[in-house]
């Protein structure tokens, strides 16, 4: 469609043209409801159907048993940094958290702030968070192991989770949940921003093992208690209809459109691998990760100056390719190829970053 | 427009139709970003003029003064009900609470369930909550004075704030934000979630007095400090984007197409006499709320027989009005005319419930 750029930021991120189509072709008559999706009872059969379905779709595509329960949470990732021990971590137990960058970072504050126990099991600091740990050594009686299975900011993620043995795994996953196949039954918790992988900023997916509700204490705010949520399918009070909505339209697009979970991977992957090739065949470029612990989802590079990298930026827009420049907090350069961003999009980068070198290298 | 009905859902609810057109005009393309609303970063400078004109608006509309802050949280009012004894009323004082039904309940047991101290200096459950209360004893010393400003459930409203002195008042204001003009320098904190008066869900507004930030509590987490948003213009992590977009848009249609909160009340006032003057000439509808404490946002009524109900919210429905179910707690009818609903609507409504009960009464 004329007038769409390729969009690599990093979240609020690209959606799929189609999901954004079929948003906007109902948007004044929700299935002829008479009102749009968001003038919608929450407590209707319109919404209902839009929240079971979504439901349905991720237990199928991530194939969650009966033992797991999927809830829609407001507040991003950084409240559940706080939800996490406080519904978790019980007094007197410690939990431990592996420490991969700025938002790993983050989850450890929240936790230690409030007074919780925690056991920095491992951590990539030493170098500059350009790596993920191996061979973490893991307390066996931890309440649970936190990690953040993918890192935007520096561009690494798990190839393999830790083996927690009986400890039950929790992972932010925001940058990079359902970008491939991935066996639940290691974890205890996943949650997960929406506003990268599948859908807009506004909802957080939170994929909870129902035994892990009985650890929630009765005494938390309503609105902060995991078995809220999990007792009224996510509808305590008023939930983000809208995008609940427009993540239902987004795994309906990856089941139906892409085929599931192994051909979103075959397709990340092959983007991922047309993005990464340039660093090796270039000394222009580099990427800023070990190459064992390079993301899919985010590739972060650097050019010969800061210069360069401002020139690179602002050139790259004018070529209809946006979102190109790293976090704030460390510079440099980054393309964000989450779900939807699209081959097409990605060999288009590589051909503007092939010219840029040459005129500039 | 074709197949749009008058929707009188309590909440979400009506949204302006040129709203929705807007939104839907620019949902691939947002001001020649080449991208939809919600791809754009909430760090670029698109969403930074959505959110700075948002607050401009809100500040013109609601007369605030720099001593007020406009912030943008998640989770709805319910999160507030924590949130506001959590950050607002310290150790060793205790809250003034007005009871006045469902929602200013719930308030109140979650303050309570925390080990506030709460004192529920009035309450109108001795009839059903069909009434506010007049002449409330306030404690002085209190460190504030909350209520429910109007109640979605019962069809009622406060015509006059109480007069808390020094102490300042803090209102949930969901229900009838922006319906009519308000002297905001009595309110220490007002919240409201979106989903009524001002758009969809999933977005709550908090206008807080910016001196009540000196009590917030540095031990709490990140996300449930009203200090984290105001010090990062509700931009500490990813906002609700779309829905702070949204409600931009329905700011700047009481501002620009009505005209303003004296023209919205007089439209609302309008709507409301013209739907109340059908109990005041009939016996068939009997409104459930005083006369005194009649909702201009909330028209709660009862039929002769739950049948009678039950066939009128049907027929209602076939005849293109929504939402006149009312809430599962109560039963009864309910119609919800917020700013968005139309007089045009409101009469249509009245000549159906004048049909209805030539066939019926």
């Amino acid at each position: 469609m004329k007038n769409r750029i390729h969009n690599f930021n990093a979240g609020p991120a690209a959606l799929p043209l189609p999901v954004l189509e079929e948003i906007q072709a109902e948007l004044l008559d929700f299935k002829g409801s008479g009102m749009s999706i968001m003038e919608v009872s929450h407590r209707s059969k319109w919404f209902d159907d839009v929240i079971n379905e979504t439901v349905e779709r991720i237990n199928r595509l991530m194939g969650l048993g009966d033992d797991f329960q999927v809830l829609f949470l407001q507040g991003g990732a950084s409240t559940q940094f706080a939800l996490v021990p406080m519904n978790l971590l019980p007094e007197g137990q410690s939990a431990d958290y592996v420490n991969t960058g700025t938002w790993s970072t983050k989850a450890i504050k929240e936790a230690q702030a409030m007074g919780k126990t925690v056991n920095v099991a491992a951590s990539s600091e030493d170098r500059n968070f350009c790596y993920i740990p191996k061979d973490i050594p893991l307390d066996p009686n931890a309440a649970y192991v936190h990690i953040t299975s993918n890192n935007t900011i520096k561009g690494t993620a798990y190839t393999d989770f830790p083996d927690a043995g009986n400890v039950p795994l929790i992972a932010d996953m925001s940058s990079d949940i359902m970008s491939r196949p991935m066996d639940a039954s290691k974890f205890g918790l996943i949650y997960a921003g929406a506003q990268k992988n599948l859908g807009p900023a506004g909802v957080c997916v939170v994929i909870i093992r129902k035994d892990m509700l009985e650890r929630v204490p009765e005494s938390l705010p309503s609105m902060f208690k995991y078995t809220t949520f999990a007792g009224k399918n996510s509808m305590y009070n008023t939930p983000p209809c809208f995008a609940i909505y427009t993540v239902g339209l987004v795994v309906k697009w990856i089941e139906e459109t892409i085929g599931g979970l192994e051909k979103m991977e075959a397709r990340n992957r092959k983007k991922a691998d047309t993005l990464y090739s340039i660093f090796d065949s270039s000394d222009f470029y580099s990427g800023t990760a070990d190459k064992d612990s390079r993301s899919m989802m985010n590739v972060t590079f650097r050019l010969p100056s800061e210069d360069l990298e401002k020139a690179f930026v602002a050139q790259a827009l004018e070529n209809g390719l946006g979102g190109l420049k790293g976090h704030r907090s460390v510079g440099g350069c980054r393309a964000s190829i989450y779900n939807p961003t699209s081959q097409e999009g990605v060999e288009a980068l590589v051909d503007f970053m092939k010219e840029f070198e040459k005129k500039n290298g």
